[in-house]
């Protein structure tokens, strides 16, 4: 029987069972990140991320940029969780046929990402590999006060977005910026019940977030803020590869962020109970259910 | 120009250069881990390790021990810095056509090598790859009075290894038990001024401890203990994978370690000035130079 059939969540799901945590771990994988308990003030965030040719990037592509996306992916993950970035090694595993010139501007891309964030690249492994593989894992630090996971949102919270969303595989996928900064900005200045990043379509990073809260969601459509690449509300909904932040917060929370102006953070709907599920009002103001999928690896 | 120019060597120099550092990190690439500031009695160390099909196990290997061995092998780097190893992160790059059998064994190897070593699995990433690919990053904490690095042996220090060595790749290198136990044991009774773990042949791991220090050697073929499975001397010097320690320590210490006869720890010689290199005594008592080569992925 192959491993499609349990499908990427469900094989998780059955590596995670059966394994043991200890005290120091506050919150192991099912979240952004791991949270790790580090002094009196601050947790130790740690995660990593793999990227692999033909899946999450293409043979043709630019190797400053490959190389730039293998950070930003796991800084994301860090910024989801209200962290600050800090450490990362980087796994490579490179094709026999890999020139010097690929490897210096893969490197550049990977140096210019970590001197962006003032990431310190402490190691890495390298190996040959039949296709070009990047694995990297982040360490970062968050004040326990300011930590903000996937499983904490409140029914009424106002559900916002970052930026737009849709169409990234046409292009921002190897180009964005991770929202470490507007996460930072929100945690020191708002009280933030929920967040994550959304690296497989706002239907299913948000039914994360609904799932681990127990809660459910009412999103308008025509508030969902669209990207110009995106070929309309499915590409938003369901493509990934986004890397906004999807966050919630208390209504009075909302209207004070809302107050400031700031057109890169949108409201998309709110926190209902979990019987309702993941509802969409449409343009017409109907009302539906929709399904939580997006991108998934098996 | 290919990277195999430049040599594996090589290829880390050439992306080590120009990252720059801040002052919490004791020891960025270049040793087995690297050494993070944690708290004021202990250091954070981070090691990752990528494992490829073809490479570093064969299509038909047992899951189960790919598994344990895909954690073995950052375990054992954490032990040669002497610390113990605390949490780990996996990315798993699988084929599609794995079956749910096949991951399940795989899982039970990670599952069953963290337990033993009370590892905590914190996290991971999963992602389709044409070969299988794993990632291991691992966390481990050491108390700062006992960190060991490459880097500091003295001249007259005796070389110690642990273990016997060569024809790992005939069955050890899947089963071998990380040295964790024995380092620490060492530290935390004697002075020891330097450590690696072999991975890629005494002759070679001996150098980066030699190139790292600033320091020649001395090795008695005689005292070199071969693995059963070793088909001679150059296997012990030059083939890959044994994963035990080596390191040093005074003569005063050396004596002091010698006299518990632990028949696991056996001199193999000692550490010379510079200018003479790495060079080995045979068993008839001629001396001559030997050459730092071993595993090299490129």
């Amino acid at each position: 029987v192959l491993i499609s059939k349990l499908g990427e969540f469900g094989l998780i799901e059955r590596f995670r069972s059966s394994i043991k945590l200890d005290s120091t771990v506050i919150k192991g994988s099912g979240d952004d990140c791991a949270v790790i308990e580090f002094n009196r003030d601050r947790y130790l965030l740690f995660t990593c991320d793999m990227l692999v040719e033909d899946v999450d990037f293409l043979p043709g592509e630019n190797p400053y940029l490959i190389g730039r996306k293998s950070l930003a992916v796991s800084i994301s993950d860090i910024a989801a969780c209200a962290g600050v970035p800090c450490y990362c090694a980087v796994s490579l595993g490179l094709p026999k046929n890999t020139t010097i010139g690929f490897a210096d501007r893969l490197f550049r891309g990977m140096r210019d990402s970590a001197r962006q964030f003032k990431i310190n690249i402490v190691g890495g492994d390298l190996s040959r590999s039949k296709k070009l593989s990047i694995d990297v894992s982040m360490l970062g630090l968050v004040e326990k006060k300011f930590l903000v996971l996937r499983s904490t949102a409140k029914e009424g919270d106002t559900i916002f977005v970052t930026g737009t969303l849709g169409g990234s595989i046409r292009g921002k996928h190897l180009r964005f910026t991770p929202r470490v900064r507007q996460a930072r900005f929100l945690v020191e200045n708002f009280r933030v019940n929920s967040m994550i990043d959304i690296s497989d379509g706002l239907a299913q990073d948000l039914s994360h977030i609904l799932k681990a809260s127990k809660k459910g969601a009412l999103i308008y459509e025509g508030q969902i803020p669209l990207s110009r690449r995106a070929k309309g509300l499915k590409d938003a909904l369901y493509s990934g590869e986004d890397f906004e932040l999807l966050f919630t917060m208390p209504r009075k929370e909302a209207d004070r962020l809302l107050r400031r102006k700031i057109s890169i953070f949108r409201p998309i709907g709110e926190i209902t109970a979990a019987q309702a599920g993941l509802r969409l009002v449409d343009k017409k103001g109907k009302e539906r259910n929709i399904k939580p999928k997006g991108f998934c690896h098996f």
